[in-house]
């Protein structure tokens, strides 16, 4: 029998996808299960977007442009401008999700055995993107007690060799929900400067930001144009994972030119969800607005009922729609999987996703669980509760 | 400056994009340009597709499950099994094109260096995979004077080293047009479980096949289901490129789990295109069967013409919409170009895709163009005309 390959090996399997056949036993148990563990928003697409492939009057669905639709590149720019962004259209590449646009970057700037430094936790495809690049993820460890900052500039230091190609962060963060400040941003700028390296910006999350603080882009520090890669998406801006749009955006043009290659060798992007996503980009404000009072008074309550559970530390977030809690029990995974299997409340149980998964480290956030607060506040409650009530009964 | 990775660099530009600028500055001129160059059918969608994607009841576009949704696999598997393949809904993977179904199946068995046997000419892009992969493709010219059937099996084995990890064949063939016979498949199949390879075909071109002959898949060569890996894609099937669509069909459990964690990495296929696909599997025969008649007759009415121009040689494909010609010309790059920057006839030139971009080999396919016959007759019958004019004149 022929044989996989060692990458494919080491692929990580998703951290939630292990759980999932317990869940769908206690669902068959009849448990009313509370998902606490994906990113996949509750809220309603906008209608504008919607719509737009309803009334499209296309007679061939046929390849757009590599790099995406001329007219939708030249919106997203203007989204940007918006945004006190400058960018142009030709600083922008259409990717199919904010995942493939990760896949190009690490590909156009990374060779086999050649390394990238990332705080963690963090989003734990990364993992997976490396591993299909060949490349290897260099963690630098941000703590709960620090509510997740940006680590001492002297620990990526201590670990930039002549592999590292880039450092990589997310901002805000998943599965942290920590927003950097623009001092950290530029700490992180002269840095990149310093040792002539790239730095990616995952910012899906950029509108995502609580409290009147606001989002400082890598695209915003000037001096930084030939380092600065940013990885966006339409998917949570727009409550439209499923369209599967996302861009690369750079100005560094030798970057842009070699990651249009990848783009042409997979053709292009999918041509319906430009279409949506591109109508999706006349969205009032008035959704943004509402969206957000949404969830602020999730993260609030959410913070508030977590705080009370004695033994559980959590840190507070700035932004996106995740948080990590710290539990009083010694594995998450072996409690994430004790709630689904042999625990109820009132009938309820939870699944949760342990955090170790989003640890590059080994043994690092074995006691930590990341909730992802996609469930309106009635939900949310119970869910919290449900914890709660467990926490007092399970045993290590 | 940071600098680009090697297999940026590496990766190749597509063979056609660089005639670009040229076409665009002809058709500034006022020339009227023919398009011979790309495999976007003018072909139109099936409307059952199309206004499947009018009729959604979504109010969240959220994330497929990352092997596609079950009801589209369980059809796809339905599809298959009345084209005499017996696969289950396990079997499949539903990915972004043919494209990533290809990614997939590179990462999931070939770590960096890896070889892979390709018979050349191949599908261009089966180089920017390779290349992102971190894999080597090793090629097996295959000939126009044998319209470019199988080479010898020698030929493949003395190619294969301890790095050689599986053997790709295109099937009906881009750019070659040629159908493998089911005795090809059979000295296929008995190699690669010799050398415990694997046997990937692409065959999304499966139903272009002409002349009352059928094709024959690596899914029905019993003994191979441990070896055989198809791509498969809905984009020429149905005339839907931009839905962005297509499928990786084993039987092999281990590699099909490894695959899917690939496929979890980036979360999952477009959710409307799944839509138009799940509903392109109801297109009526009648669709099929007028686009078949179609391009025979455009295949007829191309060789016919081609064969008539002085010093042209041409294979005559038997599936697909594709067929190389070899011109009697020293440099197929130059004289593409020198047809949109220098030629008009009626004030009409073309563009074709010079073929060098589809070997591997170096200085292979140097007097070859690839043409797509996916402009009707009357148009088809223009170009060739003009290639005849252009050839009566150039002088290379
Ligand atoms: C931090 C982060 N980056 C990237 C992605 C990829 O999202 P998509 O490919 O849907 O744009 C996600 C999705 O959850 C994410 O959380
Ligand atoms: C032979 C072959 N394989 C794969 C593809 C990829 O197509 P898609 O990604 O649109 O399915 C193409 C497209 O032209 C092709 O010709």
């Amino acid at each position: 029998m022929p044989s996989i390959s060692k990458k494919g090996l080491h692929m990580p399997e998703s951290p939630i996808r292990k759980l999932v056949p317990y869940a769908e036993k206690a669902h068959k148990e009849g448990k009313t299960v509370y998902y606490l563990n994906i990113g996949q928003p509750d809220i309603k697409t906008p209608s504008i977007a919607l719509d737009a492939v309803k009334i499209h009057s296309l007679d061939i669905l046929a390849y757009s442009r590599s790099e995406g639709s001329e007219d939708y590149r030249k919106k997203i720019a203007n989204y940007y401008k918006k945004n006190d962004i400058e960018v142009t259209s030709d600083n922008i590449i259409v990717t199919t999700g904010g995942s493939e646009a990760l896949l190009f970057a690490f590909g156009s700037i990374m060779d086999h055995d050649d390394e990238i430094i990332i705080p963690e936790p963090f989003y734990a495809n990364y993992n997976g993107f490396s591993v299909a690049s060949g490349v290897n993820v260099v963690p630098v460890i941000s703590k709960i007690e620090d509510n997740f900052a940006l680590p001492p500039i002297e620990e990526f230091e201590k670990h930039i060799t002549s592999k590292t190609k880039a450092i990589l962060i997310c901002n805000p963060g998943n599965p942290t929900g920590y927003l950097y400040s623009k001092e950290e941003i530029k700490k992180l700028a002269s840095i990149v400067k310093k040792y002539d390296l790239f730095l990616i910006a995952d910012e899906v999350y950029r509108e995502f930001v609580y409290d009147g603080i606001s989002h400082y882009s890598i695209l915003q520090e000037s001096g930084l144009e030939q380092h600065a890669i940013v990885i966006d998406s339409v998917s949570k801006r727009y409550s439209m994972c499923g369209a599967r749009i996302g861009y690369l955006v750079s100005k560094n043009k030798e970057f842009m030119r070699t990651a249009l290659k990848f783009a042409q060798a997979r053709l292009s992007p999918p041509t319906l969800a430009q279409i949506a996503s591109e109508a999706a980009l006349e969205t009032p404000q008035g959704y943004f607005d509402e969206v957000r009072e949404e969830y602020v008074k999730r993260r609030d309550l959410l913070i508030e009922e977590l705080e009370k559970i004695p033994g559980v530390k959590v840190g507070k977030p700035k932004g996106a729609f995740y948080c990590i809690a710290e539990l009083p029990v010694k594995n998450t995974d072996d409690f994430a999987r004790w709630l689904l299997e042999s625990f109820n409340y009132e009938n309820n149980t939870v699944m949760v996703a342990p955090a170790a998964g989003f640890y590059s480290t080994p043994g690092v956030g074995l006691n930590q669980i990341r909730i992802a607060y996609v469930l309106n506040e009635d939900s949310l409650r119970i869910a919290v509760k449900t914890i709660a009530e467990a926490l007092k009964i399970y045993k290590d």
